[in-house]
C-alpha cells in the first residue's frame, strides 16, 4: 500500500468533504452554509443558526417556530441525571462533569440504539437542550443553591442564564450570550469536531461522538484557551502590574499567551471582531472597563511583537467576565454552542460514511527485533 | 494556504510518527516495538506486552516484577465509582457504562490536572487496572450478584476472570484470555487510537482521550464487530440453518458480514491465526465444536467468494463464547486490552505534540449566500 506523509498535525490535509462551514483563512472569512458569520452575528439567533447548520438553509417563520418549540420541549433532564450530578464531588470541574453526564445521557435516550439520520437529529435536539441544562444545574448544585427549573418560554440563551442565575437576564446579557453562541457554533474540522467525526465513522452512537468532542474541547490548545485567557487577566489584575510588561516577561520566559494565533487564520479571526466589540460595550455600560482595556493593550502588543491576531478565545474571556460568569464555565459555554456544529458534522459524516483510519510513519526499533527469554534480558 | 486532498477516511495518509507498532499490510506482519506478534502471542504475557508498549523494550526480571506489582497495586476502585455503577440502569450496555465510568474516574485521580509524562504513566497504570475492574464489577451488579474483590496475587487476565465469575479460572482459560489481550493490545492508528491522539493533542487529559477512544471502539466498524460476529453465529444456530447458505443470503441482500476484511491487511490478519487456533482448541477440549465449525465454514466461503480474510474480530467471537463470556462483554474486553496501546499512543503524542487539525473540502452553498429576513424566506 502506498502512503503519503502529511504535515505534522495533519496541517493542510483535507480529511473530509463538508458542506457545513466555509473558512478562508487568508481573507479572514467564516461562513455557515455559505452565509457570512458577520451577517449571522448581527441578525440571527442561536436557534436560527442551529437550524441553518443542521438543515443547510435558513428557516422560514413556520419552520423557525417549530424548531424553537422542539428545542424548548427538549428542556428536560431525567431525574437520574440530576441525581448523578449531585453524586459528583464538588471538586469535579464542569468540563469533566459535562463529559461524564453527556456519556450517561445515552442510558436514558430512547433512540440510543437507532443510528439513522432522523434518530440522530432527534438526539441532537435533546443534546443541545440537555447540555445547557447540565452546565447550569451542576453549577447550582456545587454552589449549594436550588436548581432553577427550565423556562420553556425563553430563548436558548436566556433560559441558560435563567437556570444558571435564577434571575431573568437583561436583554443585553441575553443578546451578548446569544451572539457568542452563534460565533462558536461551528468551525469546520477543528480538533473536537474532527474527534467527533472519527468516533462517529466507526458507526458508534452520537453520544460517544459528542462525549469525545467535549474531551477534546477541554484542552488548552482548543476550547480550554478562553479560561486560560481569563486566568491571565486576573493574575495581572491581582498583581497590579502593567499588562504589557507582564506579557513581555511571559514571552521572554517562552510561555504561551493563550487566545492568539490560529491554525487556519492568517488575518483577524472574524469572530474576534464581534467579541471585542461586545467586551468593550459591556465594559462601557457597566463602567468597568478594566478587562477590556487590559485585553486591548495585550492584543496590540502581541499584534506588533509576534504578528499574531486575537482569536475567538481572547475576547470571549472578558465578555463572559462582564456577564458575571465563572471562569470554569467558559469552556462549557463553548461546548453548549459547538454542539450545534458537532451534531451537523456527525450527521453529515454518517450520511456518507467511511471509517477514518490513517497510517503512522513507523519510527520504532527495526523489525524484526528478537524475542529474548526474560532471564536473558539486560 | 495550500491543502492536499486525502483519500476518503484518510486512507493511506500518514497522520503521525510512531514507534509503537509496525504493520506490513501486504505481508501480514504486525509487531509491537519491532517484536513480531507471533513471538508475543506464544511467549509473552499481557503485563509484559504492556511494559513493552509503554517502555519500548522487554522488561528484565526485576522490571517485570515491579511492573506486575504496580498494576496489581492499582486494582482499587473508589467506592464512589462502585456506587456510580450501582446507580446505572440495568439496561445500560457495558460499553456505555465503561465510557461513562472512565470519564468519572478523572474526578478521583489525584494526578488529574498533571499532564506530564510521568503523571500520564501513573494514570495509565490506574486506567489499565480500573477498566478491567469496572467491566467485571458492573457485570456482577447487573446480574444481582455480589462483587468479587480483586485478588492481587493473580495475573491481570486471571484477576479479570476471577472478578467476573467468582471462580478461580483454569490455566487454559487464563492463557486464552491473556493471549487475546496480547493480540488486541495495539494496532497503530486504528480509529479509536487515532481518536485518542486527536483528543490528547489539544493538551486535554488522558481520561478525556481514553473516554473518546472507548466511544470509537464501540462502533460496529471497529471493536463492536466481535459482538456482531457472535450475534450472527447465534442466529444461525437458533435457526438451525446451514451457515454458508445463511451468509450467501446475507450477501445477496447486500448485508455486511462482520469480522472480515481490514483497511490495512491485504492477506491474513496475523492475529486471526492465533484466535482461530484457540477457538478450535477450546472447542475440542470442551467437546463443543459447533462455534468453531460454523466459523470455519463461513470463513472458507467468504475467502473464496469475496476474497476477504478473517480479521481479529472473527475468531475472537467463538473464542470468548467458549470461555463462557457474555456477548456484550466482547467489545469491553477489547478495550481492556487496547488501553495498553491507547496509553502508549497518548503518551507518545504528548511527548512531541502538535494539535491535530485537518481541513475539509467545502461542498456547501457557494459563499456568500445572502442574508434574508425571516418574513421574506420561502
Amino acid at each position: 500500500m502506498s502512503t503519503a506523509t502529511a504535515g505534522k498535525g495533519l496541517e493542510g490535509i483535507v480529511a473530509a468533504n463538508s458542506g457545513v462551514c466555509w473558512i478562508d483563512g487568508e481573507a479572514g472569512v467564516l461562513a455557515y452554509r455559505g452565509i457570512d458569520i458577520h451577517e449571522l452575528a448581527e441578525n440571527s439567533t442561536f436557534e436560527e443558526t442551529t437550524y441553518l447548520l443542521w438543515n443547510g438553509k435558513l428557516p422560514n417563520q413556520t419552520e423557525l417556530r417549530a424548531f424553537q418549540a422542539e428545542l424548548a420541549q427538549a428542556r428536560q433532564l431525567d431525574q437520574r441525571i440530576i441525581d448523578l450530578l449531585r453524586s459528583f464531588p464538588s471538586t469535579a470541574t464542569p468540563m469533566e462533569v459535562l463529559r461524564t453526564a453527556v456519556s450517561a445521557l445515552s442510558f436514558y435516550d430512547p433512540d440510543e440504539k437507532d443510528n439513522t439520520h432522523d434518530a440522530n437529529v432527534r438526539k441532537a435536539y435533546n443534546l443541545t437542550s440537555q447540555m445547557a441544562m447540565i452546565v447550569a444545574v451542576y453549577d447550582r448544585i456545587r454552589k449549594g443553591k436550588e436548581i432553577v427549573p427550565a423556562d420553556k418560554s425563553l430563548s436558548h440563551a436566556a433560559n441558560f442564564l435563567w437556570m444558571l442565575t435564577g434571575t431573568k437576564p437583561t436583554e443585553t446579557a441575553t443578546r451578548t450570550l446569544d451572539t457568542a453562541l452563534i460565533l462558536h457554533a461551528d468551525h469546520e474540522l477543528n480538533a473536537s469536531t474532527f474527534a467527533a467525526r472519527v468516533i462517529a465513522a466507526t458507526l458508534s452512537d452520537i453520544h460517544s461522538a459528542i462525549t469525545g468532542a467535549i474531551g477534546a474541547l477541554k484542552g488548552p490548545l482548543h476550547g480550554g484557551a478562553n479560561e486560560a485567557v481569563m486566568r491571565l487577566l486576573r493574575a495581572i489584575d491581582q498583581a497590579g502590574v502593567d499588562p504589557v510588561e507582564h506579557v513581555k516577561g511571559m514571552l521572554a520566559a517562552k510561555q504561551k499567551i493563550s487566545g492568539f494565533g490560529h491554525r487556519v487564520y492568517r488575518t483577524e479571526d472574524p469572530r474576534a471582531t464581534h467579541l471585542r466589540r461586545m467586551s468593550e460595550q459591556l465594559g462601557n455600560d457597566a463602567g468597568q472597563t478594566k478587562w477590556f482595556e487590559m485585553s486591548r493593550a495585550i492584543e496590540l502588543y502581541i499584534n506588533r511583537e509576534k504578528k499574531l491576531n486575537a482569536n475567538v478565545d481572547f475576547y470571549s474571556a472578558s465578555t463572559y467576565a462582564m456577564l458575571g460568569i465563572d471562569v470554569d464555565l467558559y469552556t462549557p459555554i463553548f461546548a453548549l454552542s459547538r454542539i450545534a456544529g458537532w451534531s451537523a458534522h456527525v450527521i453529515e459524516q454518517l450520511d456518507d460514511n467511511r471509517l477514518i483510519r490513517p497510517r503512522a510513519e513507523y519510527i520504532g526499533p527495526v523489525y524484526p527485533q528478537p524475542w529474548v527469554p526474560v532471564d536473558q534480558r539486560a
